[in-house]
């Protein structure tokens, strides 16, 4: 089974270079830069647009759409409600990344909006962040995980279950469910942590593969073992400061081939 | 005629060291840090101003002035209008980046209100953009150009007459004309094409150009041939990776000397 | 009187790293991302957020505010406003860059409304900048400093006395001045000056020193020394280029440690 869903990833990795989707992201301005280069370097197009006069329009020209609250304001929120239920008609996957959820009640509030309001495909946060969104006990300070009771992979599940969605924690040790099937990944770098972005770009990446393949959880578990991979191999043949680390991750996500995927992942899978 | 232009555009590049022009930009979210680096590392002092409320004041002190839609809302074109009118009064050039006109009709209106309502100095677009701007043949797709039917020489002549303009395409070739003159311009790397904001940061420039360089076709040509020779030092001895490739062309375009400019440029001027 | 404040300064910097203090950003576009990542590589935890219905929240949960009014709006200087009272009410230090005050009268009069309404502790920007809110004479050409008539120390301590707060000006010698001392820190590097966004860095940098360190002289000198002799070391073993050089500047505020700090730092201390 692990063998099976690696090599679809590998496929997918090859598919979105071939097909270059659009995505469409309403995101962050502190990551907006890192997130489109990341999408480019992987092989898909990115477009950041969050006008609520044109959102509509761009998320019908796009492949994915990847909702990111990291510097919401209520204005934000009403264009990715537009822009969600536009995709939610027209079949285009939605990504969100709930970021600082259980910070604020604005932050928290509107990832529950949008989680009613929007059918989203795929939510990608660290595990307070989600366990918050699922109503199960965390802490979260800022925008980072902390006091956090359960494991991730029970997390993922939970939550997964709540809003019959797909859900991917991204923390040491990465976890992936849409509640019948789970995957836990055991890829990445420590370093990628000391990185501002990192999450949202993993969230950006999830939005490309869920472009290409209709299996959320393939496509959430494509972009962390993707990003994961690359972040390890960012690590190596460099002093491990973090100036330097980001312009080697950059390369690494550019340098990704379907048999780095093959021979570097290191996932487990339970569920039928 | 090629002897004496180059002769110029690297005149016109010690001069943006010598005077250190101040350049106002009213540009997009995704590119905005970009943008102010390559301009300090040309030489010309960036500053990033969008609120209503200043925009005349501040493109008062500027020697260029530089409207870039990429993450555009309706109050932002708004400031475009303020800041491009008062430019207009002061007689201070202003450069237009319609980033994805035709992609969604927010963006092809606010682009042409820009046009009928500003007078503009240059407009720098992809093919696709300006093809579309002018009311040619073109799809967009996101922001990115596919499907122009003409060769941008040709595009940038009739769009540029169209509008009484200068117009500025960039590609793989790229293409500069008043209407009267135009340059075809073979410099530059395709690995510019794998990052974001490099179109953003060749409108910039234009703007540096723009502002010590009366004749806008010479400015124009002048900011594309000093961004491809850069880009093409910058994939000289380094593997061709986008991280490293982007740290190498910020570099390069410090290192900028009108000598390379001269011996680098590949350009052929057609017209008077 | 030297020998005790250095160690001080690298005893707060130990303790940012085992505090790891959430700082709160309401700040620019252009320097988002960069103040992000250089608040995590100093140790500390950064959070942008600028929604008014946030930030009472958010500055709450945080060790110190900045306020930075780069690309600033009048919703923005709002959300400051808010962010900051309630800042004060909880005892939490603000700081404030008041980038390109004098360019425009909103930076001018937003700059004095932030003073006059909050109590801010540390006001770090450029000698011009610092002068004209101070009213003294000055000319600002953009934002960046030009033509101040007097010394950074003297205006420093004036401004100081004037606000009755904590003055820090950077330039090729930086001055800090709660009135009562004043320190001159002749680290740094002219190559920072290349760079957009150090000075709003150095700014952030202050914020995480303020969390952890109750007397604001001592902090505001801690960032700016730290962030000079990272600045210093940065230009060794690389050539002086400014793609490089940023790369190299974020891993040496990595790098930093208390060793670095008592070795390199060259200050004067005046006053009681």
């Amino acid at each position: 089974m692990t063998e099976k869903m690696l090599k679809d990833i590998a496929d997918y990795l090859i598919k979105i270079r071939e097909t270059i989707p659009l995505i469409h992201n309403i995101t962050n301005m502190v990551a907006m830069n890192d997130t489109a280069n990341i999408l480019l370097h992987i092989g898909a197009s990115p477009v950041m647009a969050h006008a609520r006069e044109e959102v509509e329009e761009m998320v019908a020209l796009s492949g994915a759409l990847v909702l990111n609250i990291g510097t919401l304001t209520p204005e934000l929120v009403e264009s990715m409600l537009y822009a969600g239920k536009k995709a939610n008609q027209l079949g285009i996957p939605v990504v969100l990344d709930p970021v600082g959820a259980g910070a604020t009640s604005l932050r928290t509030q509107s990832s529950l909006r949008i989680l009613n309001e929007v059918n989203v495909t795929i939510l990608r946060g660290n595990a307070a962040e989600i366990a918050i969104l699922g109503g199960l006990d965390a802490t979260v300070k800022g925008v980072d995980a902390a006091g956090v009771s359960a494991g991730s992979g029970e997390i993922a599940r939970l939550v997964a279950e709540k809003f019959g969605l797909t859900v991917a924690i991204t923390g040491k040790i990465d976890a992936v469910s849409d509640s019948r099937r789970s995957i836990l990944i055991e890829n990445g770098h420590w370093m990628m942590g000391g990185l501002t972005g990192t999450g949202c770009m993993s969230t950006a990446l999830t939005g490309a593969f869920a472009a290409v393949c209709p299996d959320p959880l393939t496509a959430a578990a494509g972009a962390l073992i993707s990003f994961g991979i690359a972040g390890e191999a960012a690590a190596l043949g460099a002093p491990l400061r973090p100036g330097s680390y980001r312009v080697a991750l950059f390369d690494q996500v550019y340098d990704l081939t379907p048999e780095k995927i093959i021979s570097g992942a290191r996932i487990t899978i339970k569920g039928d």
